[in-house]
């Protein structure tokens, strides 16, 4: 099915707990962004101008981006920090290998 | 309600006639973008890794991306000749400020 | 040489006639790119804090994406419509495959 | 003078010792993009083609991005992870912001 994931991307079986409000800002965030998607479906239906669109796509990945930002934040200043105080240094070769491809 | 666009950034009133074969291809990738975002609202209530959740993000930018890319090339193949030909200039003065923000 | 362009990517033999003020303003732009490049060497020499260092390149980096906005949109209000003027569908083609060059 | 950088960008006074390969291979890479910008001036002199030019500049981000990820990296791997180490946080919130800036 279009859209799923494949597992093999999301395998390694690390989980994160996050707290009731932050899980809840992460999916009201998303949920919105679903709405912008439908928005851009609604738009190509009715035959609105190219420009449009792509300017309202541009919009969708400044909200991604602002997600993703959150999202590594938080990271860094939970489980790398934690990582690196109990001595496990994988977490830090991880983090230079997805900011790697970030700035791609 | 939230993720619908306000009428402002799209009231120009132009329209594109796509024919059906091309709105067909722009509506599935849509779709498929939209079962991304619904598999990203998954992996947060499921506690997924940060890492995870961060590199999902990154494919469906690359997505919309992709999306994007082929909507300008078609509307310069389309509107933009189209309009230079018939002498109107605002296409490219449109086209010049479009790309302006999307190479911010 | 580290920094000389290889011919092939730059052998396809047009020009672009630029007015002298263009002309001007372009290379003026270059040479104060050309002394932030070695004022970067001065702070990689005097063990300049990493962070420094980063932020002068993202700054780089925007006065580069400045250089290449306004060369592109004078390439498409001459070049880009003056081909398609004369039936030269060649400047199209060109453009879109630059474009998703410059997207990726 | 143009391409000078104002000193309250650079002011902070912290320092980062770097051994003499690493400083030895940054220089190299800022050498050779001061000679792709000279390069470029080069190109602007004879008229080259607008689309040559905007492929060198894309050629030189790329080469910039590359210089700011490796150094970004080694800043992790050593100022970041030390100072977590002497219970500094102040490492953990500069990394963070300037995650926000790259990624804008």
């Amino acid at each position: 099915m279009p859209g799923e994931f494949s597992q093999e991307n999301t395998g390694n079986g690390k989980v994160k707990h996050r707290d009731t409000k932050e899980k809840r800002d992460l999916i009201t965030r998303l949920s919105r962004i679903e709405g912008q998607i439908r928005g851009l479906q609604a738009m190509v239906e009715q035959d609105r101008y190219c420009v449009d669109i792509v300017t309202q796509v541009s919009a969708v990945q400044a909200a991604l981006n602002s997600f993703n930002k959150m999202l590594l934040s938080r990271h860094i200043k939970t489980c790398v920090v934690e990582d690196i105080r109990q001595g496990e240094e994988e977490a830090i070769d991880e983090l230079c290998a997805l900011l790697q491809k970030l700035m791609k």
